[in-house]
């Protein structure tokens, strides 16, 4: 992907995000839906976490998982971590990338990581350290609006990322993590951030796709999506799914090169389409994604 | 409502076009619905039709509807009408305005309505005779693409309203029928059409509220909805929901003060929440929305 302004950036993120909204699935599964989307030409992928197996079964053997893949040399593979811990075993494991959470919401942090914001932007530094140079991607939660405490918390915001900047966090992703953005919305926290961030979107109120619309008309380059518009956190109930992988590409394929729009996802959307009924399978159910769902138009 | 800038029309199709893609359900529970939109502010309701209650047995009955309803003054009550003797009827039974509908694909008019467009068009004619002076929009199926034949029929649909518009038609609206539009080709269309035009927009793809959006941005201020996200069409497979009236409410209705955007919709989102449960419960299923199901950010 030429970083060109019609270049777009899609991180997927349903081996993590989505997976760990569901029962647990296989390390088999989990390997064919990492395949399955670096052939469909996802160059970035978060494909496992390193968080506790007892707090999320769904993410366990992250090194198992990292093994077994078709490891491809032009894909990104990211990796979650929550501490020094973790830190050291996604390096062991080969990760390429790291994303690591933190919350705007000072109460959701302590509610959903027990964390005070000081103890996770310490941990932030000790993973840095630890990443010996490889990107650190910091997500910050509920950067739209907080299930605890309402609207968007836009004046901690940019303090926090200036606080985490100097840890050495090399890119941020604002995550609408319970779905309570709208356009308006986003393009305030923009007004402030600036649009080289990535956008983390939930579709609980049906909004995903339109918040995404509207960030691309203000620059925004690089969406968080999953497969299937699987996802939530097992921590924030009623979180929804995310912005499903099908319907960010269906939109933006749409726009072929008939206008000035950013298209160039790399994204091949019938392979995205094909890998649907395996992951369907996997989880038991089928994919909330109304592209999924319907088809491409 | 004033017809400033920011006032937006939003006319409600549920009773009509959500409900024929559902199981019958009873007259009392059509006759709950309209009462509750009305109370809710919706200014502009989709009532009835007056199709045959042998195609379409979930409108039969349209006279007795409206016979029973709490007829607030200042709602315009809309019924949709296939031919001179539905005009007659739906004089009849005392409508304030008209829809018609023609399609933009000829093909999926003779499939569909069994007519040929000119055929089509004559009926309409005869609809308008009868109308006497009553408002009569036309909505134009697959204008932003058809099942049939692909992509939107942009050449034929200036060319369709200017006839239409010669035989009387006082309004238009542009139907997504099958889902098939994204915010590129609303902006193709409206570049040909003008914005002085309502829209008529299904979810299939999960595209609805991104279109509706961007129309706004062009200056759309007509918009049809359906409470809870209910419809598509009985005659055309796969049409999917219609974009949800708490949907669209939720998003304009958080605009507030705070933006330049037309926010001022005239409708109570609390009492559309409120309204959900009774039409969940008549048709058996929950609604499609995500606003209905995951209430208000």
């Amino acid at each position: 992907m030429s970083p060109t302004s019609t270049a777009m950036q899609i991180r997927e993120v349903g081996p993590r995000d989505g997976l760990q909204a569901e029962e647990p699935v296989t390390i088999e599964a989990r390997v064919t839906l990492i395949n399955a989307l670096a052939a469909a030409g996802l160059k970035h992928i978060e494909a496992v976490s390193f968080v506790s197996p007892k707090a999320v079964p769904q993410m366990a053997e992250p090194s198992v998982v990292m093994d077994q893949i078709d490891r491809q040399a032009d894909v990104t593979y990211w990796g979650l971590v929550p501490n020094r811990r973790g830190a050291e075993f996604a390096v062991e494991a080969g990760m390429d990338a790291i994303t690591v959470t933190i919350s705007a919401c000072p109460v959701y942090n302590e509610k959903n990581i027990n964390r005070t914001i000081d103890e996770s932007v310490e941990a932030i530094g000790d993973i840095i350290e630890v990443a010996d140079g490889r990107p650190v991607d910091a997500v910050l939660s509920c950067v739209f609006g907080s299930p605890y405490t309402g609207d968007e918390p836009t004046a901690s915001t940019p303090e926090l990322m200036t606080q985490l900047a100097g840890r050495g966090v090399t890119t941020f992703t604002l995550a609408d993590t319970t779905g309570m953005a709208t356009p308006q919305r986003v393009e305030r926290v923009l007004e402030i951030t600036g649009s080289d961030i990535g956008l983390h979107l939930h579709n609980t109120r049906g909004t995903a796709l339109v918040n995404a619309w509207h960030a691309i008309g203000l620059g925004v380059r690089r969406f968080d999506t999953a497969l299937g518009g699987l996802g939530g956190s097992p921590f924030a109930k009623g979180a929804g799914g995310n912005l499903g992988t099908e319907d960010l590409v269906h939109l933006l394929n749409d726009a072929g090169n008939e206008t000035a729009l950013p298209n160039d996802t790399g994204i091949d959307l019938d392979a995205l389409m094909n890998a649907g009924p395996d992951l369907a399978e996997a989880i038991g159910h089928s994919l909330p994604s109304p592209v999924a769902t319907h088809g491409p138009r």
